[in-house]
């Protein structure tokens, strides 16, 4: 599997440096997020620039929170469509919110999900938009996402082509889990992304930014990627790490260490 | 459902006292932890005192953390059950433990887990003490619980009887799980504690240290509570808080709230 950069993973880099980084360490994939590509200038000059490092652009991160119901948020997610499709991505990846404010209404936050989904999926295929459900660690579903394992988000994908929804498997969120295997084997044909960090103890004080470089924590990658591959996965390992240290590090660094521990925990697997 | 303090919700309150706090709050359930009963002078001791206030001993906290597969953790086990068996609860709760120092193995830790049922079985079965196995939420797989849903304890408990393996539930640790109901309907005869306390967002430094009182956050209590009832429950609801703040609380104070909210959002559910 060939790498990508997820360009959380140098929160401080421009789009422009982190391409550039890429170029110069032989990483032929980045998956950016949204406010870089605006920063950039929007997806059209953003898609310009990577074209000019031969990039390939893995992903978009990121629609979902919807779990609202509200039509601004249907919107959104429109726009976000149009900015995967002008970056010539066909996965955007969504991470669907968590419980509206004070609420606890579980099923009804699951069920806004579904009809977003009905929603949007008709208006991103006309534009060669995959939607990427990203089932995010359970520690997030009150706050970020109440979609927490594959499974789940297979039973939302279910109901569509597998070239209209598809899963994320992100090491970080889904490695816990007793049905990662049986689930990444269903999920052949909609495997959008695959993503990699590692699980470090212990969790920092802000747990969103508990994510370390793989090979630093408790996760076994080797088995996991071969599961992705014998699931007919072809794509791109994208690296997303959340970590304020490694954000503080030299970007040059960081994209250097990824490629080195790409090579050790996953290439070599 | 009868309402039990779980001593870890008074931390600084010593095992006389919080049995007094029980008894003057109309509480007739406790369900103590090991250090507080060791330190109230041993099982013994600690069964005089909390009968001396009419209390049911509503479950012993805690065996488990036999990950490693060592001998001295399952020795360490035994010397549990016979606490439970002298304090005169049928409940030992067990948290599995996480993974080894610098482990990934996980399938191997949960091997181990299943091999420390078998050599534990026949002994608590002897002594008429349950092994009640308690999933952690996932955050704590690493280092605290590699059993991390109520479908996997389930899977753990089935090759033993009902009556030798059980399961508790524990709202924090289960709220999120997608598969929650169908698992609470099928532990039906294996539930050995229902334990409640809130999710609370964002989460403390110390995310063991996270949980509010019922009421305070995230979870419907009424629907899981109606599926442990119909799951044919008639035990008590142990209240359970990890809670700086609530530790540094007067424990009065703190066991008059519980007598509230139980009222409110269990008993009237």
């Amino acid at each position: 599997m060939k790498l990508s950069l997820n360009t959380a993973t140098v929160k401080r880099a421009t789009l422009a440096e982190a391409a550039r980084l890429c170029a110069e360490n032989g990483v032929d994939g980045i998956g950016p997020w949204r406010d870089v590509v605006a920063a950039a200038g929007g997806a059209r000059a953003a898609r310009e620039l990577l074209d000019g490092y031969g990039l390939t652009v893995t992903s978009l991160c990121r629609g979902g929170f919807v779990t609202t119901g509200s039509p601004e948020s249907i919107e959104d997610n429109r726009r976000a469509v149009d900015e995967a499709a002008e970056l010539g991505t066909a996965e955007l990846v969504l991470v669907v919110g968590g419980l509206p404010e004070r609420s606890r209404d579980l099923p009804g936050a699951r069920a806004n999900v579904a009809r977003a989904l009905e929603l949007l999926v008709p208006y991103a295929r006309q534009r060669g938009v995959r939607l990427a459900i990203e089932p995010l660690h359970p520690m997030f579903c009150a706050d970020r996402a109440v979609v927490s394992t594959l499974g789940q988000a297979l039973d939302l994908a279910e109901p569509f082509a597998p070239d209209e929804v598809g899963v994320v498997v992100d090491t970080y969120h889904v490695w816990w889990d007793p049905e990662l295997f049986p689930q990444v084997a269903r999920a052949a044909g909609r495997i959008s992304a695959y993503q990699v960090c590692d699980w470090v103890v212990p969790l920092p004080a802000d747990m969103l930014l508990g994510r370390g470089h793989v090979g630093d924590g408790h996760i076994a990658f080797a088995p996991i990627t071969a599961a992705v591959a014998a699931a007919g996965y072809t794509g791109y390992v994208e690296v997303e790490i959340f970590n304020q240290e490694i954000w503080d590090t030299d970007p040059a660094l960081t994209v250097r260490t990824m490629v080195d521990r790409h090579r050790v925990h996953i290439a070599a697997s």
